[in-house]
């Protein structure tokens, strides 16, 4: 999200803490984009509706953060890069957020603007909350669509199926989607919550807490699949998505720098040999950049890291040893 | 040291910073104690010459620091406990360093302080430097003798040995001193201060400068420990100590702390075997306390984890894994 999850120094960070817990904010601008602007079967319905439209809008995700993460992959295994195009902020924003440092000039080649906030201002002029990743800007306006990242990846899935590309996954089978509902909120809660539960907790009692958590739910996805290829079974599913964007920064970010330390991932034979897997797979290792995912934790977070010094390691090469995971 | 290296934030430190990188103030009390107060074949010899004398000294060695558990192991492996008692500090000294804050009434039941200050300040009234362990105080008066680390191991070794226990180890064997001597001199610069100048390193050249060296220098450890069961052969001698204070302390505190994660020890495999095979040697691993040492790195070094808390990984029970090392 906008400040990839909050930081203690950062006004605009979508987060609270209450007794030293981490909370995260999740109130977001909610608005769908729905073919023919209809009223979408799950999720909010009483926001405002926007029509799929192929050029219309412009999706921003910066490649460091995990919830931007899930956009690109799904984007790219739907085929939906010729209908939506894409914003790319760098990973190292300031106390006023994301912006285009990347981009010639500073500024995103399309939007014309150096931060990601102004899209927000257009929409809303006295918008408070944080500027989050991802996010969706109508193109013309300028003004930012919404930022409610659960609801993107769904939406673009369901709404966007007449532009997806011929052999598009089916990210979402009807036949297991209330279990898959229960696995990607267990997952939400307890690991991709929870390593920054671990990492931002403002107390000793508040991160053994948290630690607990994640590795009790690390120790139940680690037995999950041992005997399934993905999380649901035999194909992928937006869950796997939702899953690997953590498991892709757990040995690189949070095993130090959050502090989820009981082991590295890469000793997780199960769930090491399945994240190698999904990496491997069209759609998902070209979106993981390491040296941006690092940039942005160990720089943004000037409360954990005041140094704002990245670590060499470990050594990403290790993401393409072969993980025997296809006779599953 | 007593500072263990020092702090950013902590006057009290025997080290500074040179365009960012961190130095390591050499300069000790360098009394030595030798027997009749004779004058040692090896070291400084322009000092103070204290007798042996079993019960004269008492050694104040704090079990979180890498530096005092060196003299932790080799007053154990030499049988030395009787001859010289043993005071502990505990791990998580304020600006005033190190105090006896887990002893009953917050002081060391023989000196009767509070804090090793008090050792340092009845000798030397005016005592700037860091405050460090370990450190020789003489019982009687109550003043500290030596911290002069190096010299405090070998000396136990050589000046004491009217004293050690019928099997002490021969930790200085004539026939390879001068060999090792030289493996001892790239294990400090290299691995035992070269972990400190990649945690305490101002700027990420510095870090980055850091980390090299160290890699450099684990890779040729691996290497050599590849067929040989310890450093210098068959036997353990005091270069293994000396190395083996830093491994202990690799995964639970330098990996994460101090950004020296390329790879985890565990993942060296002659490394990781001959640490195990040292921890599960009598003198090496009832030395080692990972909460004290977790504690005192965590929340001494508030420039690097302000908020004190301290993980609860990794799990201490891999340390009594088998190494299969015997047959080397």
């Amino acid at each position: 999200m906008a400040t990839d999850g909050g930081t203690a120094s950062d006004d605009l960070t979508p987060t609270y803490r209450e007794e030293g817990s981490f909370e995260r904010d999740m109130d977001y601008v909610p608005d769908r984009i729905t073919k023919d602007a209809r009223t979408p079967e799950h999720g909010p319905t009483d926001v405002r509706l926007w029509p799929v439209e192929p050029g219309r809008y412009r999706l921003v995700a910066a490649p460091a953060c995990p919830w931007a993460n899930r956009s690109l992959i799904v984007r790219h295994l739907l085929g939906l890069e010729d209908a939506i195009s894409l914003g790319t902020p760098g990973p190292t924003h300031d106390a006023r957020s994301w912006t285009f440092d990347r981009d010639p000039g500073g500024k995103d080649p399309v939007l014309g603007i150096e931060r990601l906030q102004e899209a927000y201002f257009a929409r809303f002029p006295d918008y408070e909350k944080g500027i989050t990743v991802p996010a969706v800007v109508e193109v013309a306006s300028g003004e930012l669509v919404t930022n409610d990242f659960p609801w993107i990846t769904h939406d673009l899935f369901h709404e966007w199926r007449d532009h997806h590309r011929p052999d598009a996954p089916d990210l979402w089978p009807d036949e297991c989607r209330e279990e898959m509902e229960e696995v990607m909120e267990r997952i939400f809660t307890e690991v991709n919550n929870g390593v920054y539960r671990s990492g931002f907790a403002g107390s000793q009692e508040a991160y053994d807490d948290a630690y607990e958590r994640l590795w009790t739910a690390m120790d139940w996805l680690e037995e999950r699949l041992t005997d399934r290829r993905y999380l649901m079974g035999d194909a992928i599913t937006e869950a796997d998505v939702r899953l690997f964007t953590t498991l892709a920064r757990f040995d690189a970010v949070y095993h130090g720098h959050f502090k989820c330390n009981r082991n590295k991932l890469t000793e997780m034979p199960a769930l090491w040999g399945y994240a190698r897997d999904l990496f491997q797979t069209p759609g998902f290792g070209e979106t993981v950049d390491f040296e941006q995912i690092k940039a942005h934790y160990y720089v943004v977070h000037t409360d954990i890291n005041p140094s704002g010094i990245v670590p060499q390691g470990p050594d990403p090469a290790v993401w393409q040893t072969p993980h025997d995971r296809a006779g599953l």
